[in-house]
């Protein structure tokens, strides 16, 4: 009997999950519209099921437990809580609901804390001890691993980089408050660095032909590279924010790399070279060049359920 | 016979060292001038015979170990590393210098992560798993505590939180960098809150009475019980800034309490009240509620050398 792990991706969306082996080989795969079920039971049900179904149809597969990321998840309690994109409100035992329905380990993380153990387990990062993932897409997230452990911290809640404040009285975030990181390091902060850009400066660029509720960090990142001035500009500015976030989590954790993973990530280069320069003016002088600044070892196609898988390998390796 | 450890806590001008047993009880104390041995070896031999006679002087004490609090301490290799106010220079080998002298385990550690250790050994944080010590002093220490470990990092230099980044282009910091944390949450840092006051405000105070070479913390907190208008300013804004500092942190690692120690906690509640209340605005709202903003449940007096021997008695009880 081969060993095999369920990775399950919960999205506001879609449910993606898949069959992972120790080696981080994705042997199946299969999707869900979380959408059709606003009964959390349903949903139970017909996720058992269709990974009962995956097992089934390989010979000599033995499932050993199913690690789950999914928005607001509450690792100590394995629970799912007053998650905004969601239809299930308030708390949700999912994992106690899933061991109802099937007898093994149910491990359950959000998706940045998943992606950083997808990093320890399959990724750039299976030799550190100490190293942090940030998740740059709409908001920021965060997964930090100090001596070899997600830090969860006494609510579960912990790594919360993306509000920190990095600019006091800054940027409206959607949390309420003002001057949140993520509010300039991630695929919309760069959006609104563009707009912001656009207005202070005066050179033409191509961005001013795309109504601003069609700018992305794609199309910012591609005008940056055409060496579009207001674009570079907007990039160089997110970087710099990117950095100043990065030496505030070097002077707390110390690190021995930093992942830099989802949308924005995906710039490359152009992103990369920039980030790191600035990271090197601006960290605590006793931290200059201790600090890998790396792009995530994880395909992205499959990270959020390697990631998910990982959890529960990483218990089975203790 | 009854087990000892010695804690030492080597300052710029004065060493100080004491016997302490494992209830925390400080049996016996002495000290030597850090600044009468400019050569290592000659300090590491009087140190030991100091501790030895200590030992001997009472009967049946056994020394199971030796603590070290010390500025610039690297944990990871037991050394001091480049401490600008020390005499001795470069990296100096001090665990492995007295080892040679005195067969027991010799841990190392800078002032505050030793102050976090003493608060989870003898002090208010003593059935805690996830909690930070402030030190507002000169500057400000950190001392993290995760998953019942001290944080080192990588590099054993993590929890520089002085110097994480609260004000972008902020004040000049003493590490070149600008806007450091400690540059407003310290005692010198109400300092220069209060002479920024006294030049943004009309107002009377006694404050302006006094050269700005002898403003102190003390006086401005003193002034502050009094009602003077600048002075109660200049406390506000440093709480509120303290409290910024505490909110990232509190989003980094979702710690159970902070402790806050060192010369400007003194203060009391004229400076707990407003940091508790700014923490309850600035706080990520998931963590609302959730941390402890305490003052050190270890004496002032006594701190550095319980920290120093709390770092073997925690080794021992594991």
């Amino acid at each position: 009997m081969k060993e095999v792990v369920a990775g399950v991706d919960i999205g506001g969306t879609n449910t993606v999950f898949g069959l992972v082996d120790r080696t981080g080989n994705v042997i199946s795969q299969g999707t869900l519209k979380t959408v059709d079920y606003p009964e959390i039971n349903n949903f139970v049900s017909s996720l058992v099921t269709a990974i009962h179904n995956l097992v089934k149809k390989k010979d000599d597969l033995e499932l050993i437990g199913i690690g789950i990321g999914a928005p607001n998840a509450n690792y100590h309690r394995g629970t799912i809580e007053f998650a905004p994109n969601l239809a299930w409100k308030g708390i949700v035992p999912l994992a106690e609901l899933i061991r109802k329905k099937i007898d093994v380990p149910v491990i359950l993380t959000n998706d940045a804390k998943a992606a950083a153990m997808g990093e320890m387990i399959f990724g750039g990062a299976k030799n550190m001890k100490n190293f942090i993932v940030l998740t740059l897409g709409t908001g920021l997230g965060s997964g930090i691993v100090i001596n070899g452990e997600v830090v969860y911290g006494h609510t579960g809640f912990a790594g919360e980089l993306g509000h920190t404040t990095v600019i006091q009285g800054g940027r409206d975030c959607g949390c309420g408050r003002q001057g949140c990181y993520e509010t300039y390091a991630s695929a919309s902060g760069l959006v609104r660095t563009a707009l912001y850009m656009l207005s202070e400066m005066r050179e033409d660029s191509m961005l001013r032909d795309i109504p601003p509720s069609e700018l992305t960090a794609k199309k910012i990142t591609e005008a940056a590279g055409k060496n579009d001035q207001i674009a570079m500009e907007a990039l160089d500015y997110t970087a710099e924010n990117i950095a100043l976030g990065i030496a505030n989590a070097i002077a707390f954790s110390s690190p021995e790399a930093i992942f830099l993973f989802g949308g924005l990530a995906q710039a490359g280069e152009i992103l990369f070279e920039p980030v790191r320069s600035y990271v090197d003016q601006k960290v605590f002088p006793i931290f200059k060049g201790t600090v890998k600044i790396l792009p995530s070892g994880v395909s992205e196609s499959n990270a959020a359920v390697l990631g998910a898988a990982a959890l529960v390998w990483n218990e089975m390796i203790k």
